[in-house]
């Protein structure tokens, strides 16, 4: 039971939605999430960004607003837009350096917005690192951004990859594969084991998480006869968040974890490095993979895609992993409103 | 275009099929595709091993046969089984010396029919390798027995899992993560990449198989921010491979390879260790992934799981995976009729 009827009739605020790189495919999923508003239940929400990017793409009506308040009104008719900085000249496919800083502005108003209580969370659509870092950006991604912005040391901030098959946390995540081994540490595992529950429970409404924790090695390291990280490393971890309470098992053989009787023996599957957590949410959820950021006061949510410069104007991306992190996004503020922690 | 309709009338010999550890559960399956082999159109087969493991587990019709030309005219009415040293006392989940050795035996004579042509190939049910250690079996595991008997050096033997969706083969297997980067050559890709084409041709039919090569590192390295394995040893593999006329692409980011458009850009796909291999195949065809091993002189085929001891005896092992091994020794004898190469 995740939520009583009153919070489920509570009205949320709208969500704020930054567009990201005005000339990548975030505005088009915007508006053709907004078209699809009612079709598939999307919560209220607004636009934050260069209106123009918007236009660039699209011929539907859109809602000027001046703050979040007047975007619930609007949104039946019109996709609410809170501008920022202009981006210059917007070319679908050809970022730039205005664009970059309105992507930026965008996001730090997001955050504002979400942290104030003006919108109900943040939806994130996707940036050009490397143009973000040309105007300054010096955090590694949003993500490491809106942690700091919520005062949340980035390592606390943990990315959970969630689709409707399988939800999955990657231990470690941007480090070379030869690095991985190393990186890897009891008090690493605990941490983001840690967060990964409270998470679950928190934005998910499960109230006794179950997590499968994936081994590093083939088969688990079989014993120890192909690698001791189970044993001198994921092992003790294990042990110790279990004698914490937490309903924790593993560590398992990777490859035997995602197939559909093996995903309903846990809520989310806690694995080692980058390619072991996103192989089987992309093989499982490529359309519809969102990826929600634990262990922040706000709700924060991004379709688990890029911005896809290539096929930006070509009306051809497709919204669907932006419709599923807007409405997990509202799953996740029904279930926070509901939950005692 | 696989095969002729000459080549498809053609009466294949039937197959060999080892029944693995008498304790496991190969002697259900085996017992349990027979009963299938109409529903499911599977090839005529005979199983070699001890007829009491089939006994402690089935109650069906057994004809005992001598050679394997007995096989066929005994298949429509009968599992027929060719007894090699018998197991001593067998108790299903308890596996013991008299029947590891009795699992040695049955590999050795299904090879030996398999490469004087008496069989159209071999099929292998899962053995115990601690038992068969135990007794005087000094290889690795099957693949690599088999391999020797036919006169090819072991790592020119190259497992391929291949399910309904996707194929897949393995560049390193069962070493730690953490030796994989090291264990990574360009000749090794090479090689594997060669056989691997080879063996789409030979067993397939694929006349011109396209090969996707994944990258090591998260989103194959990102241009070497996050690993330069890609720059140093995958690309130079995959550059000099396509000079000698392979249609093989890479390195890729190996979680974008395995939803199901990209699935369709190739036909095999080469991974560079053993869980980004085995986690796509297993997510997708848990219950119907073949092994089949590629380079050989005879056609070698298992399914993709283990003795499961745990639940030997009880009726409850889903012969599904031996059923898809048997279909595809039998597609690819077919394809070998075909082959011109």
């Amino acid at each position: 039971m995740r939520s009583s009827n009153i919070t489920d009739l509570t009205p949320l605020a709208p969500f704020a939605v930054s567009l990201g790189d005005p000339a990548g495919i975030g505005p088009e999923i915007v508006a053709k999430s907004w078209v699809m508003r009612e079709a598939r239940g999307l919560p209220p929400f607004f636009a934050v960004g260069d209106a123009a990017s918007l236009r660039a793409v699209w011929l539907g009506p859109i809602a000027m607003i001046g703050s979040p308040e007047e975007a619930a009104a609007a949104f039946g008719t019109a996709l609410p837009c809170l501008q920022v900085a202009e981006a210059g000249d917007i070319i679908p496919g050809t970022p730039g350096v205005d664009g970059a800083r309105t992507a930026f502005q965008s996001l730090e108003v997001t955050v504002g917005l979400a942290r104030s209580g003006s919108a109900a969370g943040i939806v994130t659509a996707p940036v050009g690192k490397e143009q973000l870092y040309g105007v300054g950006f010096t955090h590694p991604g949003q993500t490491e951004f809106v942690a700091e912005r919520c005062g949340v040391a980035p390592h606390n901030a943990v990315m959970m990859l969630a689709g409707p098959s399988l939800k999955v946390v990657p231990i470690t995540i941007h480090i070379p594969l030869a690095e991985v081994a190393a990186a890897l540490t009891i008090d690493l595992i605990r941490a983001r084991a840690i967060t990964t529950a409270k998470g679950l429970q928190r934005n998910f409404g499960i109230a006794r998480p179950r997590l499968a924790v994936a081994g590093l090695n083939p088969h688990a390291g079989e014993n120890g006869a192909l690698g001791r990280e189970e044993i001198e490393v994921i092992r003790p971890a294990i042990e110790s968040l279990r004698a914490d309470g937490l309903d924790i098992t593993g560590p398992l053989a990777a490859d035997g974890m995602f197939h559909a009787r093996a995903r309903e023996t846990y809520d989310a599957a806690l694995c080692m490095y980058h390619d072991q957590a996103l192989i089987p949410i992309k093989t499982l959820n490529f359309d519809d993979g969102v990826n929600i950021t634990l262990g922040l006061p706000i709700v924060r949510t991004s379709p688990d895609h890029g911005t896809a410069f290539g096929i930006a104007g070509t009306d051809s991306a497709n919204p669907g992993a932006m419709m599923a992190a807007l409405k997990m996004a509202a799953e996740a503020a029904r279930a926070r409103l509901a939950y005692v922690g």
